[in-house]
């Protein structure tokens, strides 16, 4: 049975929870498909996050990595397509700000996500889940790890899929937020359990 | 036991399903807090949803009218403060359009609704529910009956709480329509089940 | 040659601009059409902007009053169909919050405006700007003095066409407020200045 | 003096205009800060929008390259900060349609503009305009042309600045689409103006 890594992120700025670390909790230790589960939850710190994913990968040894992270504003379950070699946005856990950054300066401009973005789309739908293909990650953690994660498994030869999903917020966070689209914490589970029973 | 009346509305123009027609055909028949439920589906037609919704009033003679429409584009469940006095808006299904018209030449600008709205925007919030009192109704099918509704037990001088509640696009509308945001039809229900449990 | 009071709101919250403060002052003292335009700023307190704008009716006997206030979110000029007797909603100014309270115990739940709303949205989509009838002008200040002026002159048996416009925000209020759609200050005052000349 | 060509698109879709067009034709010919400007307007098909982009480029020899698009639903003025290696969406305007199609199969995942969209940003909100860097060009038309801009100069040795502008809608063209943000045809112009001015 392979394994597969699924991260997700502790809660940040103010708010008190993270819908994805709920997920990672839920399905860890779960199997599904050809998958046993491995849920971490990593820190929202540009200093930390991507150290902390890399010993979950070196500890776990993955046969493939699934990073979650939350898209408030978003309705749909959104697969990543691509991940760029650029660090910008707002303070993060600690305070630390970056602008217009190059994350590996020797790096491409940018990775395209090895998960089957495509037929998790399809699968979704099928399912009945709104779902589609998201082009940024944007330039804050989710996209830095998106991009240390391919990087790193390209650097080491590693044929091992790895990409990043965005969800949308869930109903409890979004009573938090306040205005924002979202869907049962129960949703987003069974979105991600989807995608990873359609994983070769 | 009570009897509460919960309509739904047909799908409207080119959609194959509207999830508040859904809403009152899977509560149909329960028993709910005080209430027994009778549910039943409208026409999208000025010609006809009150008309229809009036004779089952008057077979039904139940103690409470809860009417259901479809707000695409909100993500709360939205319980409506007002209907006003005005008909106006896109086609309906039989092609009839109406522009800044009086519902009723005699009646007040506007009604209150005369649920619970504030206890029911309080009850979902507390279970997990986004929700949110809304201050209009619009000015299609889903104002004009309640407007008529309000209007016929003042009228009529019978002292049944009626009003109307805009719910979310359903998963599986939303991905009929494309961009809009959605609850799981589960998540529909239940909020509509919610506040019926919580009405004296 | 006959008098319309044009009213915008001062800031509020922690903004430092309101683009209806700007339209009121810039057009203080003009002529256009028929009127010859009297401008003044409310301040954002249930306690004192129907009171203030009594006292600039009664000083000015205005022959209409057009009340202005910012609609930050929207992206239409937007004419207000009705006000509704109902103050909800966030801290004005000085902290005072209402909840679901009636605006006048003896008042009808509603009042239309009596502004000629649907030639406003015409001449202004003739000349290029984005414009609708909007059906509900919300439950904080601004509702609440539109249907203070509406009421008022009912009671008085005043025949003064009275009503409210809200607007999008300004290009600089946008730049404040971080992400809302905006208009020029230039086409907001221009908006204005055409419904004005197209008032009888 | 230097020459800049500035590309608007034709309209797509059943629209009759598109503000990219007449920004192209309307700064045709001007000549701002350090360039003469050659405005160009490219058609909305993948078969021959860069084919004709690059006939102009060879026959004008611009010193510097600033595509204009439109972004429906957008209210910023947007330099696109990427382009990927990938066509995807809807139709264009002769029917095609591309789904995860590589653009050049040699190419890398993407390239950053070789426009100063940091400087850009920057200028535009110092003049009140409301602009932002986007990171993403989607995978359309737009996104097409960039990313064949940037790898035609890189492959060709050309140290050529080029790089892709998203607009908001035009009032005219949001008064056509129904339910979107818009900027004043006069307010676009000079967005592209203002940027024109400040590239060395």
């Amino acid at each position: 049975m392979k394994k597969v890594l699924i991260t997700g992120f502790e809660p940040f700025l103010h708010y008190t929870i993270n819908p994805t670390a709920q997920i990672a909790e839920d399905l860890h230790g779960l199997r599904i498909g050809h998958y046993e589960i491995c849920g971490k939850v990593l820190p929202v710190q540009f200093s930390k996050s991507w150290e902390q994913c890399l010993l979950h990968i070196e500890e776990e040894k993955p046969d493939a990595v699934l990073m979650l992270g939350l898209a408030a504003g978003r309705y749909k379950i959104t697969p990543e397509r691509v991940a760029i070699n650029c660090a910008d946005g707002e303070k993060d856990n600690e305070g630390m700000v970056k602008q217009d950054e190059t994350i590996h300066s020797e790096g491409p401009a940018a990775y395209f996500s090895t998960l089957p973005i495509r037929t998790f789309v399809n699968v979704l739908q099928k399912r009945g889940l709104p779902a589609e293909i998201s082009n940024t990650a944007g330039t804050y953690l989710c996209n830095y790890i998106m991009y240390q994660a391919i990087h790193y498994f390209k650097q080491s030869n590693q044929n091992i899929p790895a990409g990043f999903i965005h969800v949308p917020a869930s109903h409890e966070l979004a009573l938090e937020i306040g205005n924002v689209p979202s869907f049962s914490q129960q949703d987003l589970t069974e979105a991600v359990s989807l995608m990873i029973s359609n994983m070769a």
